[in-house]
């Protein structure tokens, strides 16, 4: 039985403040729930039915996590899903410090202001598929615990470490400390194609509509474009979605390897 | 002023058998309509704020459209988005009809049960991007002129012919007439970065969650596949977003040429 005071604190993850004060998050479904329990994410207590705990992944769950058995009508209750999917997890937000210093040899996504849900989803399963451990978030971009995210990275959000940070600040100390170069896709680069590519740095993808902000600009020592091969000379697709944009160059920066 | 009828019709037109027997389909906001009606596309009635009509723009439609000023609560009525934004356009639905031969030298992405709206949308702004003429869908993909589709197309809907078609039919056509090769992404395909790829050929992207179909695969005659940098060995992401291989695939066919 589901107190209405757990119905409240769980529905209440769904929002930011919420979720920054308490320092939880929640997961949903019988796909990312057992990868967020073999993960390092910190899984503190699960409400599933009982066909979900009686499923073979069932027996692998460590005592240490609390296990709730609920009705689908309660499950109802408690997600954020139009279709409940079995189970919901209560998580802990990983505590992660950044030092810009240990990324010197890896390459590292930046996102700069990524407002749709989606997208961060997308772009974290991106990072996880090309063996990209590591995302910094501008302060303004979406919260990755918000319960549309956690979903859309269908587990990658177990893999990847993401830090919200001041970008200006993270960029001048990478510059001036560390001297590393900093990729940005803007509309008139250097053709990413043609272009010799190291494989450390950050990648920093700019907001859906605006592209990267004005600050930052002077701060991208390695301007970079994805060329277009439309047929239509005129009146032809002016930008590609911010995930597509963030996986073709990361797919060439990758190959090359 | 809009009669009951016409809202009516107009909400009518979200459901995809009243837009097969009308052949009419709704764009909707001042990026895309704009856009239509510079294009091939038929454009039969606008419905739009005076604040539209008197922007820059308004000049430029020509007098065999009909333009209909309602108020803002009137769009709110006939539109399918949670904030309307200032202009709905009825269109005719074109009558495309596809020749097999006539794709021989082109490369032309089909799509085997994509699902999800905004996924067929992205894959048409990818299409358009990469100057792939065509698509060819299953007859089970998502309609095209779903609302959400149109949307999710920004545009590019004017630009890239899509066809529904039996693909086994399709590719049978392909392989005995015309003899061109038939790319398709699987889990254990050759490395796509190492394999020779010709300018030409369909390229089958499979369902969000199955693939490609088990009656198609026996005619795919070329299996790619991206390979993972994923540092993580076990518990690593399954898959990428059907979007997401879309966009890696044509970058890497056109790319090269």
């Amino acid at each position: 039985m589901l107190s209405k005071n757990k119905i409240k604190q769980i529905n209440g993850l769904q929002i930011k403040k919420n979720r920054q004060s308490s320092r939880f998050f929640v997961a949903e479904g019988t796909k990312i729930v057992p990868e967020l329990v073999r993960s390092k994410i910190q899984v503190l207590e699960l409400f599933g039915t009982d066909r979900f705990f009686e499923m073979s992944f069932g027996n692998e769950i460590p005592v240490s996590i609390e296990k709730n058995s609920i009705s689908e009508a309660e499950l109802k209750k408690i997600s954020s899903l139009t279709t409940p999917n079995e189970v919901l997890a209560i998580c802990a937000i990983p505590e992660n410090k950044l030092n810009v210093s240990e990324l010197k040899n890896k390459l590292t996504l930046v996102l700069d202001d990524i407002r749709d849900p989606g997208n961060l989803g997308t772009i974290i399963r991106i990072a996880d598929w090309f063996g990209i451990e590591n995302i910094i978030c501008s302060l303004e971009t979406v919260d990755i615990y918000n319960p549309k995210v956690v979903q859309a990275t269908m587990g990658s959000i177990a893999r990847v470490n993401v830090f919200y940070e001041d970008l200006k600040t993270i960029f001048l100390e990478a510059l001036t400390k560390n001297n590393f170069p900093i990729y940005g896709t803007v509309l008139n680069g250097e053709n990413i194609f043609e272009k010799s590519l190291t494989s450390n740095g950050f990648i920093v993808i700019g907001n859906e509509s605006n592209g990267i902000s004005i600050e930052l600009l002077p701060l991208i020592n390695e301007k970079i474009s994805i060329p277009t091969f439309s047929v239509n000379e005129t009146n032809s697709v002016e930008s590609l979605n911010a995930a597509i944009a963030t996986a073709i160059v990361c797919t060439e920066f990758k190959r090359r390897k």
